[in-house]
C-alpha cells in the first residue's frame, strides 16, 4: 500500500476508534506457561481441570523449563481455553488487543499456522472495530517454539564475523516465523557486554560496538525483508551494572552512552530500520529507561528518526512503581511510560489498564494516545495485517526447519567455533584409534537461552559418533555433573581416559542452570567440580582437548596449562555436534575470533579492548600486564597466515576525504582456512581523550594453500569522527594510526595517514 | 591583615612583577629523592660526589624505600647542594619560585625549621620582588617527615566514625608541620573508595560521601587553622576506574559525580574553606582532569566559591601529552592546563617552563596567569608569609611528636581499631598463660602510604610485650613472609602455637610491597601464602586470632570459619601496638566501624551499600545474597546496645521544615563500650530514582554499664534534596523511611515522616 494510503486509512480508523479500542491497542496478553500459570491458578479460571493436572501444573512451576513435553501439553491446554477471552476484550464492545505474547510457541508449525489464523479470524469476526492482533514470540537464535529450527546463540553468530551469514540465518528465521503466524520478533539483543559476569552475555554480539553494529543490521534486515517485525533490545546499557549485574543501575555519562552503547541501537533504526524496540529494566543517570524520554523520543524518534512502537520489557512498566520507585501507583507508572515513549506494555496489561482513568480523570491527553497507536497501527499496515492477516499452514512446515536451514545451522556452527589454544594436538587423526568423551556438557542438548523445543539436537557425543562410530573406539562418561560438588563419576571418566588415545572434555555451562537471564555469575571459573575433573584427567597423561560449550567468558587459570588444546564452540545449535566433531578431525578448520576479551582472573573485571588510556598503569600489583588471558578479536587457526604489503593511500586527507587501506594475506601454512582480518584506529592526538584502539572494519576471508588475497578497506569522515566537547560529532586534524591484525593485540601491519 | 589592605598589596606586586616573576610563582621545584635523584644523577650536577655515594644512590633508586637511613643522609646531601640553585630562578633578574616540594623530608624537626628559615632569608635577600616561598609536604596521617608523629592511616581514622578526633589530629599535624616550616600539606585524600581493588583505598576516608565530607572538613579546619593550607585531592573521583583501577579513564553521569564524588569536595571548599586543591591524574568523561574547566572553573570556583589555588597532581600536567594525549606539546598541556584552572604544577615545572614562549608568541593571556599568582599570592597572605615567613626551631623540636600527640595517636589507634568477628574468645585474659605471637605484620612496622620517618613505632609483637611481658609467656614467629611463596617459616610458627594457649596471627599487607599508590589489587585474598598460614595454625588447634593490619577491604572466605577472631586494625600508627593490646586485653573496647564494605570475593567488585536499586534481582547465580561479607558501617564490641524508644517529631512537615528524630541506646553488656549509631534515609518514591538507603547522621557515644543515653538528629531540607531531572536541588513531598542502626544493614529501629 502508499505511503499516504495508510497514513490516511490510519487517521481513519484512528477517528473511529473509542478510547477503550485506542487503549486496547496499546495492551498485550500473554498465555506463556511462565507467565499466566500463576495467575490462571489463583484467578481459578480452570475451575474444571482435573486435580492431577493441577499438580502438574504446580510441579512444572517449580521445575521451571525442566520438562519439555509436559509445558507443551499444559500450554497448549490453557491456550485453547483461554484465548478467546484475551484477543477481545470488553463486555458490551468487543476490541482486539494489540498484541499477543509467546501465544503459539507449544504448538508445531502447522499447529500454529492454523491457529494464528483462527485467531484472527475470530477478532475480524467478533470485533467491532477490525484490527488483526500482533502475535510475537523470541527469535535470537531461531524461533523460539516447537519444530524451528535452532542456531547457534548470538554469541556465537558474533565469534563468526560474517555478517553475511548472520544475514541469511536471520532470513530463515524470518521466514519460519513468519510462517507460523508470528509477526514479531523480541530479538536481536544488541547491548554491548563489557562484563562477561553477566549472565546474558551469551546473547549478545561481544563488547564492540561496531561488531555489533554490523550483526545487528545484518539480523533486523533478514527478519524485515521476510516481513518480520525485528525487535532490537534492550535499550539500553542493559547487562554493564556495577559488578556485571543486569538490569543495575547505570550511571554513565551521555559520551559513554554514545560512545559505546548508542551505535548498534543507532544502526538498527538508521541503517537497518527496525519496527520496534524495547526499553530496557535498568535505570540510566536515575530515569528508568522504560520512562525515559530523553532515550526514548528525544534520541530514538527526534535524532534517530525512528518510526516504530517501542514496547516494555516485560513487567518493566510496573517496575517503575515497584523496583524503581518512580512511579507511586500502577496508573502513574503508565502515564509515565507512554508520555515517555513506551507503547505498548508487555507481556500483559498491569499499567496500561489504568489509562481509561487517566484519560478521564484528565491526567493523560488522548493525543498521547492517539500517537502510540498510530505507531503501533503502521506496523501492522507495514506487516501486511490489513491486507492479509492469514498464513499458510502448508508452507509453515514445510519451511520451519528445512534442510536448507539446517545445512545453515551446521555452517554457522562451524564458523562460530573459536580455536583457543592447540599445541599441535589438532586436528585430530581419523585414524586414531580410541576416543574418550567426557564430560557434563558431551551427551547433552546446551542451546543457551531463549532457545526453541528443537527438532533434532546433535549433542558432542552424537556428532563424535556420526563422525568415527565405525573407525574408533568411542567411550564416553560424563565424569561429574554441570553444577556438582560430588567427584563419584571421576574414577569412570579416569578409566576410559587411561585407555583412550586422546580425551575429548566437553565442559562449560548450560542455561538456566549456570549462567543466563537473572542468572549473573561473579566467578567464571567452570562451575562445580568441572576444573578438578580436567586436571583429573590431565593426571592420565593422555592428551586432553577441552571443549568448551557456554556463552561468556570462562577463566582457565587454573587448568589451562595443562591441556594440549581449547576450543570454544559457545551454544553451537542443533547441528552442533556435526560442527564440532568436523573441526576436531579436520573436515573444517576453525576460523572465529572472540566478540569478548578473556580475562585471567574474574577479579579484573571489567576489562575490554577499547578501553581510553590510564593517568598512570594499567596493571595490577599482582597481575603484570598482559592483563587479557584472550584478547577481543582472538582466535587460532590450523593453518597460518602472512600479512605484508600495507598500502594507505592518500597519506594525507582534507577531512571529508577518503582513504583506501589495502594489504595482502597469504596462506602459508598446509591447510585451507578462514581470517578475519581486522582493521583498528587510534587518534593520535584529540581535544577529547580517545580510546587505545578501536575496530573499525573486518573482513571473514578463506584462503586455500598458498593462497594470497588482497583486502581493500576504505574508511571516511565517518569513521574518523568523535563527539568533542560540546558532544558534536568532529574530525580533527593530525595523525591516524592503522593497525591491521588478527586480532586487537595480535597487529600484524602498522601505518597511519594524516588528516589536515 | 585586612581583605582589602591584602587586596591592594597583591594588586601592588603583580604590577611589578616581570612576566618571568609572575610564571615562576606558578612553579615549583622539587628535591625530593624519589623525584630528583635520575634527573640529577642525569644532569651530573654533583660531579664532585664519591662513587661510593652514586653508588649508593643507584642503589636507592633501584631499592626504592627500602633504607630510611641512606634515603635522609642522600636527600640531605642534595639539598644541601641545590636549594639555592632551585629556589631562585634567573641568570640577571633574580625571582623566587612558587613553592618549593617536599623539601624538608629527611631533616630533623630543628634542622627543618632552621633550613626554611634559612631559604627564606635567602629569598628575601637575593630576589628582587622579595615574595616568601612555600614549602609542601604530605600529612595524610601526620607530616611525612623525619621525627613528626605518626598517626593511624586514614582508613583508620574514618573507622573512627570521630570526627572531633580526627580534627584533634589534624590540629596536631598542622602544628608540627607548620613548625618546620612547611606552609602546605597534599592532604586529605577525600576520594570516595568505591572499589576496594584500588591501592589507595587505604588513604581514603572510606565508600560514603557523608563520612567522608565529615572527616575532609574535621581535617581541613583542623590543619588550616595551625596556618597550614590543606590540599583535598584528587579532584575527582581517582579511584574508582574499572576493575578498582587507580586514575583509570571515568565514564559517569553528571548526577553520580554531583551524589557520590563531589560532595566531600564541595564540603572541603565551601564548609571548611580549603585554599589549595590538587586535580586528579584520570579523565573524567574525556577530559583530564588536569585540563578540565567544568570541574577546575565552573564548578570549583563559580559554583562552590573556591578563593585558593589549585595544584596538578604530580606530573598531570605532562600526562596531558603523555598518557591521555589531549596536548601535541609541553606548551599547548600548559596552556590547556592553567586555562582550566588549574594554577601550579607540581612537582616540577616540566610543562609551565614554556608559558613564557606562549604569552610571547599570543598563545596565552598575561592576564590568565596574573589571575593565578593573585591566588597563589592570596594564600601566602592568609599563610602569613609576608607578615614572618620564619618559625620557631626550638618549637618545632618541642612539638613534634610530642607526648600529647603519641596519646593522641593511641587514642586514634584504640578508636580505629574494627572487630570483625569474636567467638567469644575476646577480650583475652590476662591470666593466660602463653600466647604465640605469629605473621608477617606481628614485629615489623606497617604504617601504610605517605607515612613519615616514624620516631617510635610500636609493633603488635613489642605491645604484647609492654602490657604481658612479666604475665605470661610470649612467644614469636613470622611464619611467612609477606607476599612469600616459601613455608619454611610454618614450622616454627607450628610449634610455638601448639604450645600457647592462644596463637594472635598478624596478617595482611603492607605499603609499597602489595598495595597502595600504583599498586591495585585484583585479587582481595591475604596475598601470598598467608591463608596458608591460617589454616596450619587453626590445625593446631590452638584458638586462633586474626589481627588484620592492611589498608583496603580482605576477602576471607577460605578461613574466616576456622578462627575464634577477627580484628581490623588498619595501619595503626606509632601507637598502634600498644593499641591493639590494649584491645586484645580488654583495656579497650573496640567500637571502631567500617567505612567500606567488606565483599565475600574480589570478583563481585563493585560492590556498595548505597546503591540504586535493579531492575531486577541483586544476587549471582552462584552468590546468593546478602552479597556483603561485613556491610558497610559493621564493627562488633565486647558488650550489647540496645536501642529502643524512636521518636520521629514531627511526623510531617513542610520542604523547608526541620525535623528531630529521637531514641535511646543502653548498654545492656558486662563492658563499658562506644556505640556508633548511624542514621540512614530512605526517600521513598521519587521523580529520579534514588538509593536504597543513605547515611545522613552517625554518632560515636560512650556508655558505661547499664548506662542509658538519648541521642538526637535534626534533619532539614538539605538532608532530603537530591538533583532532579534537571539537576536542580528539590525536596519532592512523600514519605521518608529512617533507619536507625548499629551498621548499614543491622537495623535497630523504623520510622519514617512525610513532608508535604
Amino acid at each position: 500500500m502508499e505511503k499516504e494510503k495508510i497514513e490516511e486509512k490510519i487517521d481513519y480508523l484512528i477517528s473511529s476508534m473509542t478510547l477503550e479500542e485506542k487503549i486496547a491497542q496499546l495492551k498485550a496478553k500473554t498465555v506463556s506457561i511462565w507467565q499466566t500459570v500463576g495467575k490462571i491458578l489463583l484467578e481459578d479460571v480452570f475451575s474444571d481441570l482435573t486435580p492431577e493436572f493441577k499438580e502438574k501444573i504446580m510441579g512444572f512451576l517449580f521445575g521451571f523449563y525442566r520438562d519439555r513435553e509436559l509445558a507443551e501439553e499444559m500450554t497448549k491446554a490453557l491456550w485453547k481455553k483461554m484465548w478467546k477471552k484475551l484477543v477481545l476484550e470488553g463486555e458490551e464492545k468487543k476490541y482486539p488487543i494489540g498484541e499477543l505474547s509467546c501465544a503459539l510457541r507449544s504448538m508445531s508449525p502447522r499447529e500454529s499456522a492454523e491457529f494464528a489464523n483462527e485467531i484472527q479470524k475470530y477478532v475480524l469476526e467478533n470485533s467491532e472495530i477490525k484490527i488483526p492482533v500482533l502475535i510475537h514470540d523470541e527469535a535470537l537464535h531461531g524461533c523460539m517454539a516447537k519444530g524451528s529450527t535452532i542456531f547457534p546463540q548470538a554469541i556465537g553468530m558474533a565469534s563468526t564475523w560474517n555478517p553475511e551469514l548472520i544475514y541469511q540465518v536471520a532470513t530463515a528465521i524470518g521466514k519460519e516465523t513468519r510462517s507460523r503466524g508470528i509477526h514479531q520478533v523480541l530479538s536481536p539483543t544488541i547491548n554491548i557486554a563489557r562484563d562477561p559476569r553477566c549472565g546474558r552475555t551469551e546473547e549478545t554480539y561481544g563488547e564492540d560496538p561496531y561488531l555489533a553494529s554490523r550483526m545487528a543490521v545484518a539480523y533486523i534486515k533478514g527478519v524485515q525483508e521476510q516481513g518480520v517485525i525485528a525487535t532490537p533490545k534492550h535499550f539500553a546499557a542493559n547487562f554493564v551494572g556495577d559488578g556485571g549485574r543486569d538490569s543495575y543501575p547505570i550511571h554513565f555519562s551521555e559520551r559513554l552512552l554514545r560512545e559505546v552503547y548508542f551505535p548498534a541501537f543507532k544502526a538498527s533504526i538508521k541503517e537497518a530500520g527496525a519496527l520496534s524496540l524495547m526499553a530496557a529494566y535498568n535505570s540510566l543517570d536515575g530515569i528508568p529507561c522504560s520512562s525515559n524520554k530523553w532515550l526514548l523520543t528525544d534520541v530514538l524518534r527526534k535524532e534517530w528518526g525512528f518510526k516504530g512502537y517501542v514496547v516494555s520489557d516485560y513487567f518493566s512498566v510496573l517496575h517503575l512503581m515497584t523496583k524503581h520507585k518512580v512511579a507511586e501507583s500502577k496508573a502513574e507508572a503508565a502515564r509515565l511510560a507512554l508520555e515517555a515513549g513506551l507503547d505498548m506494555e508487555l507481556p500483559d496489561s498491569d499499567c496500561f489498564e489504568e489509562m481509561i482513568n487517566l484519560v478521564k480523570g484528565g491526567k493523560l491527553s488522548e493525543e498521547t494516545i492517539n500517537e502510540a497507536v498510530r505507531r503501533i497501527l503502521g506496523v501492522k499496515f507495514w506487516a501486511g495485517l490489513f491486507d492479509n492477516p492469514f498464513v499458510d499452514p502448508d508452507y509453515a512446515e514445510r519451511v520451519n526447519d528445512c534442510a536448507e536451514h539446517r545445512e545453515l545451522a551446521l555452517r554457522v556452527a562451524r564458523e562460530s567455533i573459536v580455536l583457543l589454544k592447540n599445541e599441535g594436538i589438532l586436528p585430530l587423526s581419523k585414524d586414531i584409534g580410541s576416543i574418550a568423551v567426557i564430560g557434563p556438557n558431551a551427551a547433552v542438548p546446551r542451546l543457551g537461552g531463549y532457545s526453541g523445543y528443537g527438532v533434532k539436537i546433535v549433542t558432542p557425543l552424537e556428532g563424535i559418533k556420526n563422525k568415527m562410530e565405525n573407525k574408533a573406539k568411542i567411550y564416553f562418561a560424563e565424569g561429574c555433573g554441570l553444577n556438582d560438588t560430588s567427584k563419584s563419576g571421576f574414577d569412570e571418566a579416569i578409566k576410559i581416559a587411561q585407555k583412550s588415545d586422546v580425551a575429548i572434555l566437553f565442559v562449560g555451562n548450560s542455561v538456566p542452570e549456570t549462567e543466563g537471564e537473572q542468572r549473573d555469575r561473579h566467578n567464571l571459573n567452570l562451575p562445580g567440580v568441572q576444573e578438578e575433573l580436567i586436571k583429573e584427567i590431565c593426571n592420565t597423561n593422555t592428551p586432553v582437548i577441552v571443549v568448551l560449550i557456554n556463552g561468556s567468558a570462562i577463566t582457565m587459570m587454573n587448568w589451562i596449562d595443562k591441556v594440549q588444546a581449547v576450543i570454544e564452540a559457545w551454544y553451537p545449535g542443533e547441528e552442533g555436534g556435526n560442527a564440532i566433531a568436523d573441526v576436531l578431525f579436520g573436515d573444517y578448520n576453525p576460523g572465529g575470533k572472540l566478540p569478548i576479551t578473556f580475562p585471567k582472573y574474574s577479579s579484573q573485571l571489567p576489562l575490554y579492548y577499547n578501553h581510553k588510556p590510564s593517568g598512570r598503569v594499567d596493571d595490577y600489583v599482582d597481575l603484570r600486564s598482559p592483563q587479557y588471558l584472550f584478547p577481543f578479536g582472538y582466535g587460532l587457526s590450523y593453518t597460518e597466515f602472512r600479512y605484508s604489503n600495507l598500502r594507505i593511500t592518500p597519506e594525507e586527507i582534507p577531512m571529508d576525504g577518503e582513504i583506501t587501506i589495502t594489504f595482502e594475506v597469504e596462506n602459508i601454512g598446509k591447510y585451507k582456512g578462514d581470517e578475519v582480518v581486522q582493521l583498528y584506529l587510534h587518534d593520535e592526538f584529540a581535544s577529547v581523550v580517545r580510546p587505545v584502539k578501536e575496530l573499525k572494519r573486518f573482513k571473514r576471508i578463506t584462503l586455500a594453500v598458498g593462497e594470497k588475497k588482497t583486502v581493500s578497506f576504505k574508511l571516511d569522515r565517518r569513521d574518523l569522527e568523535f563527539l568533542n566537547i560540546d558532544m558534536e560529532p568532529i574530525v580533527e586534524p593530525g595523525r591516524f594510526e592503522v593497525f591491521i591484525g588478527s586480532s586487537s593485540e595480535d597487529i600484524r601491519l602498522k601505518g597511519f595517514f594524516i588528516v589536515k
